[in-house]
């Protein structure tokens, strides 16, 4: 870790708030905000203020652990509601109710104690979710760069590093991990629209990391593909069926699908924490579909598109396994057949 | 034609200068320029205020026309200068050359008439190549709407529509005239990043012909796909090899790719204007590269990434011909072996 900025989240040393790197207002602003209502932590998640699938889990983990903290009065019954509101923040990453689902499981383990002691129970369960975290991604770098050589040219999507993870990301951990060992990778980011996570956070987070990093048009992945720049497709996920269908970022299916094309690996990068045994499939996974305004007005000087238009926006999409060339967890890499 | 906004390049009445709407500035303005100068018809194709590989030939037919219609001294010198220069302006659509060999052919046909009557056959030969433009659209929307049904979902990419041509367009023409026949088609248009032709263009004109159209980010058209919208894809292009590699917008050769692997058919609208004999594959087209710029500044309120950041942004691609279903031309419908 040689993040020249600080975490993207943490528990304010006296336990009061989440602190969070506002994410909407990079790369011009770097600005942390604290967290200290259930409004306020529900809100930025929802509008991706703190964003990445471990993030959100472990934003969720701190949060419920502040705001229950100075609860004395209906304690187990106001933290089973707090759960119940924040895991309605955002529908498909699953480390947020699985984070949150730990948290209770704490609670419930240690009913029968003090509520001084379940509190410093909860504070510890959550600094444990996030320490592992930092832990999973060191490991899941170890893993993917046994699959990478030097030189390579990786093509990512919207941003599964630093700002994403407590630690150096998923799928951008094995490139901090190799350029530390001198593979020197040539780094090519999507622009992720809508809401730009590949320009304004991948891009930012690796230029910090002095990586070798071009800002590309997710439309322009086929060109590059084809001018023999990418060696290897690295994202992470947000939730992976039990077939190994997986959930990410718009765009991603399309690059698995030009990569299979293409011959190139394609390899998704993810915590276990992140495999939902409850998903056969793909199609057992709810996509969030979000405002339009985000693709024709959001982050733009004038409207892009005449007022009234129709728009299809979904914020995810479930990447056939057939296209994923292997997984990539803290416990190994798993190749196909997923089932 | 039911244009509510009048043709998007004209000749002005007294021949002195070509009019075009400005693209740069739609859906938010309508403005129409006179090019009177070299430089002005150079930079109005330059820097895309005008677009569309037709629309770009009648300009630079209209516009040699102009810029020497008032010459006496060096008449026929000057018009191969022009003529280099304008061809100039742009590298990959070869209807700019196209039109342009076409004029200079006029003109050699007719160097032994006095310089009256050769400058009013060659605003006679100009005005027959807008004109042959609108009858090509109108056959092309003929045949390729034979391949289609009432009520099926198309997906198009950038603008090859009215704004395009001096009809209804290459790929948009089928919509309009399956509209006016009662078709009831449903559109979906890629933004069409990064100059967002696909947002600002082909939107605006389809709504303003009263077209049911939805716009997504160039990344969701796999989930659109997966999900069983888009029955066929259909885009114009720029320039098609003799084995049927064809170059068009970024972007299009990776919907051509995921329309194979959805088993959706991919169709390629042109004019036999845009065939280049002298390309054997895609490997023999030119491919601009655009400024960085226009990724991460140009639109924006403020820098999408990182001041530095390194982009990769071609404005079009190759997509292989075993990905196109078929190509349309006036001329009839061709199916592969192309070569």
């Amino acid at each position: 870790m040689e993040n020249s900025y600080s975490k993207s989240v943490m528990l304010s040393p006296d336990g009061g708030s989440v602190v969070i790197l506002d994410q909407t207002l990079l790369p011009n602003e770097i600005k942390y905000l604290e967290l200290k209502t259930e409004y306020e932590v529900w809100e930025a998640i929802s509008s991706l203020r703190v964003r990445g699938a471990p993030a959100i889990g472990i934003v969720s983990a701190f949060g419920i652990y502040v705001l229950t903290k100075d609860m004395t009065y209906d304690f187990f019954d106001e933290f089973k509601r707090i759960k119940k509101y924040l895991s309605t923040s955002r529908p498909t990453a699953i480390n947020l109710s699985w984070a949150l689902e730990r948290m209770e499981r704490c609670l419930d383990d240690n009913k029968d104690e003090d509520i001084g002691s379940i509190k410093e129970k909860l504070r510890i369960e959550a600094e444990a979710i996030r320490m592992e975290d930092e832990e999973t991604c060191r490991l899941i770098g170890e893993y993917a760069l046994s699959l990478l050589k030097p030189g390579m040219g990786i093509l990512t999507h919207c941003n599964a590093g630093r700002l994403a993870t407590a630690g150096d990301g998923t799928a951008l951990s094995p490139i901090y991990l190799g350029n530390s060992r001198g593979y020197s990778f040539r780094v090519y980011a999507g622009e992720t629209r809508p809401l730009l996570q590949g320009a304004r956070l991948t891009v930012w987070e690796l230029m910090q990391g002095s990586v070798d990093v071009t800002l590309i048009c997710d439309s322009a992945a086929s060109s590059l593909m084809k001018k023999g720049s990418v060696d290897a497709v690295i994202v992470g996920c947000d939730r992976v069926a039990m077939n190994g269908d997986t959930a990410n970022k718009t765009g991603t299916s399309a690059l698995a699908i030009l990569a299979a094309a293409y011959d190139i690996p394609f390899y998704v990068c993810c915590p276990t924490s992140t495999l939902d045994p409850d998903a056969e499939t793909g199609a057992d996974i709810t996509i969030e579909e979000r405002d339009g305004k985000e693709i024709y007005e959001q982050w733009f000087k004038a409207p892009m598109a005449p007022e009234g238009v129709k728009t299809y926006n979904p914020a995810f999409d479930i990447t056939d396994s057939k296209y994923i060339t292997a997984i990539i967890t803290e416990k190994g890499i798993i190749y196909p057949p997923y089932d």
